[in-house]
């Protein structure tokens, strides 16, 4: 029920999720009356979706601590006990991220070691792909959270982006010298230092994100949220003026025409919709967080990121190899600590 | 002498400047050896300007404390000098950030009723140009911090874009409900409450910067500096997939032919070297950031930058406004401290 269309937009991103995954079932918690009206119209769906009732939502207002308390029957609440009691693989959300966060982290409960989980997601860069966390669970964090997400994201580019050794940069606002707040200086002093096993690339700045000069750029949750909703905004921006300029002219128009195919493949590079899908990392279960706005292809692409997550089995993954940290000598939270 | 091609790179950047603005002279401080050399090379540079040996340089690693101190004979103190005594109208430099403001907020002072000053800089946004500010100078701000940038800030596009009413928004990850920090909330409370003549829009969001949503996006340093590189990055990796795709076919590279006047203007309409040049904002003076990697094109724009900002008065009007805004019953400082 969660996001600005729902469920409409819940149900038809199924529909087109299927097409890339036919043999995945759905579990769909909400309105009975409003999802079977719409299911009735996606005979796919109807074929693999089972219907849980309620009539509880969360809003899009609603503080995560009176979700948390009051939202005991609400439909994301549903979707993220069925992971907890094993009838589901992984939850898709669209909903209200703070409300997500809360209940996924009550009910399912951080990974060993980890303070607090982060919400990660990959991205386009110059050189391929990267991956970007925190993108806004945590608004304020210190040099041991930063930490703990240099570890978390190392581990999750290894698996996902299938890096055999992911580089990892701490964003801040100068490369070099004593440059930026306490929190990342700190992070960055424990990294250097540390016996841990990661390719520690220092500091990176805001124009290295796309770039790509490292695979795991780590951030506070306020700095990260904010960097990756700019790029969203400056991409759309450079598309508009884009737009424009090949508009402007007889022969501009001509030249867009004969390059449409090319211009068409361009576009959907950068389509956020083929990024949307966001992983709440550091949790004992899989959750995805999908852009409240997005469309029928945008969902349909949160649901394949969680179907990899689970298929290519992350969260064992990442449970091993941190649980394997944690016992090293200098590990991150030993770490962070000293 | 500041840049990473300085002295060639100012030098060349001022005959530049003057095709716009034939009728400034300019002061030179650095080393004569080298300045005489490059002057030599450049006969309308030489009619117009006078150097000032001096062999003491701040370098990118001093930190501002430390310039402050020791660099008491240096090019960048002795450019800043000129301003205080009035023989220069302001200053332009692109080396050391920290270091400039330091010795800058130091030799200069701030206006009255400024706590820290800012820096500030034009964008292009789909709706024109915002402003943006701080993009670096204070890494934690609190509200009042805050509160002040918004009445500077307003001040500023009201004289530089020429706006009468420029509304003003605090960056955050949330427009609605209770997100963000305690600056950011602290700050948007003050100003929703006070009587200050601004018209305040609440939180943005960073796609709300290239959208120009509002005409000045407040932010502390840390964030502010990131969202502005992060700009820049994304800008440089659309622009290489576009390239990418106008390349791919002959289709595609007939098509790019065709419409490359339009392109040319699309280039040059993102060229970050046309919104080279902030301001230091709050001090009593001009002081003009060139980056330390621009060409000659965005040095002599950095310069038209000083040179707009001295012949509008924007400084007048900045301390004309400011203590105006300063002597009403809830002025900025005030409304932040109550």
């Amino acid at each position: 029920m969660g996001g600005d269309d729902a469920p409409l937009v819940i149900v038809e991103g199924i529909d087109r999720a299927l097409d890339r995954h036919p043999d995945v079932d759905f579990l769909l918690f909400g309105d009975e009356t409003q999802l079977t009206a719409i299911v009735e119209r996606f005979p796919r769906v109807k074929a693999v979706a089972w219907i849980h009732h309620t009539d509880e939502v969360i809003t899009n207002d609603q503080k995560p601590g009176t979700a948390l308390r009051s939202g005991k029957n609400s439909s994301m609440r549903l979707a993220i006990n069925a992971v907890a009691s094993g009838q589901a693989a992984g939850v898709v959300s669209a909903g209200n991220t703070g409300a997500l966060m809360a209940m996924a982290k009550f009910v399912l409960k951080t990974l060993p070691g980890i303070g607090r989980p982060a919400i990660a997601t990959c991205y386009p860069t110059l050189l391929g792909e990267s991956v970007m966390l925190d993108l806004g669970a945590n608004v304020g964090c210190d040099a041991d959270n930063l930490v703990q997400f240099a570890v978390m994201g190392e581990v999750f580019a290894r698996h996902v982006l299938g890096l055999d050794k992911p580089s990892v940069g701490i964003l801040n606002i100068g490369a070099e010298g004593p440059k930026g707040n306490v929190a990342v200086r700190g992070a960055s002093l424990i990294l250097q230092d540390t016996n841990l096993p990661i390719k520690f690339s220092g500091f990176v700045e805001g124009d290295d994100i796309g770039a790509g000069t490292v695979d795991v750029v780590v951030t506070d949750g306020f700095t990260g949220n904010i960097a990756l909703k700019t790029t969203e905004g400056t991409v759309k921006l450079v598309a508009a003026y884009l737009k424009e300029a090949l508009a402007s002219t007889p022969l501009a128009r001509l030249g867009a025409l004969l390059a449409r195919p090319a211009l068409n493949t361009f576009s959907r590079r950068l389509d956020p919709r083929h990024y949307n899908g966001a992983m709440f990392l550091g949790l004992n279960g899989i959750c995805v967080k999908s852009h409240g706005g997005t469309d029928a292809l945008g969902f349909a692409n949160a649901i394949h990121v969680a179907v990899e997550l689970i298929a290519d089995g992350v969260n064992e993954g990442i449970k091993k190899d941190f649980a394997q940290l944690c016992m090293e000598p200098h590990d991150g939270r030993r770490a962070a600590a000293g």
